[in-house]
């Protein structure tokens, strides 16, 4: 087996694993917390990084390392919970495109998660210009899905 | 050297790592927020690992090392926000003996890490007993940090 066709395999196994992870919720406004938490950890972390893809912040293997590692933990979480029925509405940004167009939203979630997989798998080395690349790959995966999905 | 020797060293090192991925805050409300996000998505994980070591949801190995996982590494993130000051007023259940018995503080945090980390670790077997004692001792270290850094 080639190793990109292992790769693939292995992340579609990590990918299949986290749906099983995803809490339960009592109601909606659960569900809405629940993911606009992940975004927001999210976020606080990436920001971290990206200061040290600017150049603003020296880089540090093992605290870049972490912070990915954070990432791509999170990066499994909040699909579940976008897919509640009802929660399309309320304290969200969340576009009921979610509902009409899933597949397709499945699928820029999915190249999310792989692209934070592979900037975490990356940042276990100190090769900083694959790790930038990558980084840049996340980003561009982050709006790819807020483009279509995201209200504002 | 001892396992358990072993094993307490390879959670110092854990710990130690997981310091390095704290995000930074622009301002106190931003420590508020991440922390509380943590402790939400912990508490929406545990109750679902709740619901089964309870018997009102079948056990499921691998969901359940899904979620055991997760909160094992959310446990590593809301301490730096917990510590950053004054982040014991606002919209937050502090305590302010967070600064007043930081050294506590810790020493209960830690208990916290080290046991979330020990139920993943029997998580990822199917000893269910075991698994249940592990879940036990995790909700009450919760209790032992929360009951003297929660105002309510």
């Amino acid at each position: 087996m080639k190793a990109s066709v292992k790769f693939t395999v292995l992340l579609v196994a990590c990918l299949l694993m986290a749906t099983a992870a995803y809490a339960k919720f009592a109601k909606p406004e659960d569900a809405i917390k629940y993911r606009k938490s992940v975004m927001f950890l999210i976020a606080q972390h990436f920001k971290g990084m990206g200061a040290v893809v600017q150049g603003k912040v020296d880089y540090d293997q093992q605290m870049f390392g972490a912070n990915a590692e954070v990432v791509r933990v999170l990066a499994t979480l909040p699909w579940q919970a976008a897919l509640q029925p009802g929660t399309d509405n309320g304290d969200t940004t969340m576009s009921s495109a979610v509902f009409s167009k899933t597949a397709d939203f499945k699928k820029t979630a999915q190249a999310f998660e792989m692209a934070t997989e592979k900037l975490a798998q990356a940042s276990q080395g100190s090769d900083f210009k694959a790790i930038k690349s990558e980084f840049a790959n996340v980003a561009k995966s982050c709006k790819e899905c807020h483009k279509p999905f995201r209200t504002k």
